[in-house]
């Protein structure tokens, strides 16, 4: 018996580009220059995280206040850059699949509802299904929290679970919750990156993983 | 003697992102659907060589006037997004202390003017400096055209000349061109993607080759 657990910017939908972008603006807004490059290596740890990077890097300080117009803004230009994120290739396919055999999964995402609204509606994934969120008491990657708490809810031992991320923040994560991890090249990592920060396998899109899941012990 | 050769959208501008997400969107419009990871690793090849890899990726052909109309709406989308294009780390100082110590440099793009004006002035190069488009007879990268244009205008020998880009497409570029190439991090490319593609040497920006420039052999 295995589970998967996955992450879902970058990893299920093609939204990763757009949060760039939307943290970018809500950032400069209140007057910090961050570059995209640096934002795009932290889209995926929670949005607190992000913040927090951007003071320092810059070295200026946020109010309480600032700070959360900033999570305002992002989310109010993300929805404007991107009202209907579009699925990855195979995610919409490895959820279907993964119901239709009884595996035991789930979406363990630092973003949070209303946000992910569309996107969880994008890959098909209906009210019966187990998503975290990065809100309240759990702390967003790359804290295992969000992992943990998937485990949990399936009810499955840890050793049980492999995470699925496309970011380096996926795999610190999943290391921390005791967990196997696979990464896959849609949020615009490089190969590398991932397999230097603990992934065991790096697949390119989702369909590639789902043509492949004997590899993780996983059989349809 | 040595002489630079940098690309810019990247590696002097901070631009990358904004350039996914306009190709993406005028693809997009013109009916055909491509992931934005795929298209990040595809900027700052030639304009051509994206509009064929779209209809590659998806399976399609598109005629003259639809391909005239993509790479008409991707400049408008870009400019719409980034109006003022923001120097990346240490470009304007690099260009600076090139001048002041009257070491040979050129600008080598895919892009073209008017759509880099803005980035030009962004990185403070006057009417003097040596820029090289990707527009008219020279093909863009990877073909090493605009490398070796750049070489001729300078008046100086390929083996002289050391190329500073962001993307896989400038070390495959230089190495065709048979000059040394060195990467930088700001496009968005993991560092041995750079490697691999042929970079002798991995910057994290523009102000971090400026304070290593001794590493290349050029002496300030």
């Amino acid at each position: 018996m295995h589970a998967l657990v996955f992450d879902l910017d970058g990893t299920l939908v093609d939204s990763v580009y757009a949060h760039v972008l939307a943290w970018q603006s809500a950032i400069e807004e209140a007057g910090l220059v961050v570059d995209g490059y640096r934002l795009h290596r932290h889209v995926g740890s929670s949005g607190n995280l992000i913040v927090r990077f951007a003071q320092r890097e810059t070295g200026r300080d946020l109010s309480a206040e600032q700070m959360e117009t900033i999570h305002r803004r992002h989310g109010e230009l993300f929805r404007q850059m991107v009202p209907n994120p579009r699925p990855l290739p195979g995610a919409i396919e490895m959820f279907r699949a993964l119901r239709a055999a009884r595996i035991p999964h789930a979406i363990a995402t630092a973003s949070y509802r209303p946000l992910i609204n569309a996107s969880l509606d994008a890959v098909g994934v209906g009210p019966e299904a187990v998503v975290v969120e990065g809100k309240g008491e759990l702390q967003g990657k790359p804290e295992p929290d969000l992992f943990l708490a998937a485990r949990k809810q399936l009810g499955v031992a840890v050793a049980e679970c492999i995470a699925v991320g496309d970011a380096v923040w996926d795999h610190v994560a999943a290391r921390r919750a005791g967990m196997v991890s696979v990464g896959v090249l849609t949020g615009g990592y490089g190969e590398e990156e991932l397999y230097h920060a603990g992934a065991f396998r790096v697949y390119r899109t989702i369909a590639d993983l789902l043509q492949n899941l004997d590899e993780l012990g996983i059989l349809l």
